[in-house]
């Protein structure tokens, strides 16, 4: 089992317009909901992936109600008739809470695909909910095969908290991936978390440094034990213990990058306790990740683009020396 | 007790952003959310002016169960403590439905001032639920001093409903308002309700004229025995059995105009049941509408602003010849 962690979970509501006109009035005509928040989307594809999991995080009010309704549905039990029946269960541990969960609106153009995003600031988390969730996890997270902490911090929760949350995980000798920004990332990548998925601009705001490898050793003399740096339509970018790597798609796809990035960590995740190598992982990360760009609703991936993409991704060993990088390149598949 | 009825109502949610950029990630800073639809904010209005009354219409899902919930909270029992205690009731006798309550959503630039609104699409009511609406409605409107049949029709319900609505309502010797638009209005108007209540463009787009006074003369003989059209801040065109006025604001306000025209509709409600003459009346809607534009938040007037703008609006009496109109204008107040 693998457990995911999304403090600020969302109900993520998109909604379908012919164009949207600001300040004017809007028709919706489509409106669709679903079980929001970054590790819910992993665990999502996870479950696609036929490993089972487990989503913990907070929960509360109404639209917290409607989240895990919806949650339960998308289960083997429930899953709409598109899913492969192959699909491994994702399970609702979540704890609930006296706040309301935080909706999530993307407002898409029908004409162009272009989206709008609207976030609700998540419900304060009282010290009496994070000691209650901290129960709930340590108990979780000794029966995991590995442990993902994904996505923002709602209001109440202590900086450090995915810091804790990392070194709970090691006391109980489970691999552990951070996925966050800003502070909470740089204390957490302190707390030598197995694995850190930053995105340029995050790997950035930690290090100072536009440039990837350079970036993403830095991040790994913080405290990361492997780093994988997405770089949107350029792949990934992997500093780890038995190596450096880029692994990019054979193309560059045009579609709805959201989910993208949460994909990408499941790929990385379900290798992990697959133990394949690492070139493997990353080439199922960013097959999956561009998959995800390709799927029609955000957050999902094409299976089929995704089987195809698979066998095509490129990559290349990158040397220890960062200067010596684009000299001699080694083709690994 | 004056009913009002509201067969698409919505839970309104306003967000407040620093300013909407389209087609990027925006954050909300402030959610908020009340009862929403046309004649629950009338009713809101009347309850304000110490009016009963009494909302009917379709609420379902867990979006009505949240409209209701906080109709409740919004009472006197119940009401926040901006309100005064004079406030009266506002009955809730909503007909539920299998179908969901739509919401909408207002984004409102806090530097700006400036509102974007997504509107979701309604829920489709069945016959059977339209059915047990009638049977409520029917028994609502025998023991209403007035009825105000207000907005769209969600899917399902057939055009000719407000007709309908009208036709019941006269059967009851009831006085009937009717605020809609569209083809529902022209057939609402030909049922021969009391008074009709359209704005400019609702107006032009029924009659073809954009010449208020030729539009609101031509609206009548169309069926409504007395039309009142909203000009926005020129205020409002009255043409009645007993004559014929124009009432205007002492200066133009500048504001969110969302709700004004419904706090006409309770101006000229709670005028028409108090048997005021007609200028009253209209002075009342004029000195609400403007009231509503100033206060903060959409659709509730701010008190102090309609104590003050109340006796400094402007009514003129129309003569009875729309080309001499502008010859003899005779000061009313």
């Amino acid at each position: 089992m693998i457990l995911t962690v999304t403090l600020n979970t969302a109900l993520d509501i998109t909604y379908r317009t012919a164009a949207l006109t600001p300040h004017a009035t809007n028709r919706v005509a489509e409106v669709s909901e679903r079980p929001g928040g970054k590790g819910i989307n992993v665990a999502r594809v996870l479950a696609a992936l036929g490993h089972e999991s487990v989503v913990t995080g907070f929960v509360g009010g109404r639209t917290g109600d409607a989240l895990r309704e919806l949650l339960a549905a998308e289960g083997p039990g429930g899953r709409a008739a598109h899913a492969a029946v192959s699909d491994a269960a994702v399970t609702d541990a979540l704890v609930p809470i006296s706040g309301t969960t935080r909706r999530t609106i993307a407002v898409v153009d029908e004409t162009t695909g272009d989206t709008t995003q609207l976030n609700e600031p998540g419900p304060t988390v009282t010290p009496a909910e994070w000691a209650a969730f901290l129960t709930s996890y340590e108990g979780l997270a000794a029966r995991a095969d590995a442990v993902a902490l994904c996505g923002s911090l709602p209001p109440g929760i202590h900086v450090g908290a995915y810091a804790e949350l990392v070194r709970l995980a090691r006391a109980a000798r489970r691999p552990v991936l951070l996925d966050t920004s800003g502070e909470p990332l740089r204390r957490g990548i302190a707390a030598r978390p197995d694995l850190v998925k930053p995105n340029a601009d995050e790997l950035a705001q930690l290090t100072g440094s536009r440039e990837p490898l350079r970036a993403t050793r830095d991040a790994r003399r913080r405290g990361g034990r492997s780093v994988v740096a997405s770089l949107g339509a350029a792949g990934l970018l992997a500093a780890t213990p038995d190596g450096s790597w880029r692994a990019a798609p054979p193309m560059a796809v045009r579609g709805n990058p959201t989910g993208a990035g949460d994909s990408a960590v499941a790929g990385l995740l379900s290798g992990l306790v697959e133990r394949l190598p690492w070139p493997e992982r990353l080439a199922r990360a960013v097959a999956l990740s561009a998959a995800t760009v390709l799927a029609p609703a955000a957050g999902e991936f094409d299976r089929e683009a995704y089987a195809d993409l698979l066998p095509r991704v490129t990559v290349t060993e990158q040397s220890s020396q960062p200067e010596q990088e684009s000299h001699a390149p080694r083709q690994h598949r």
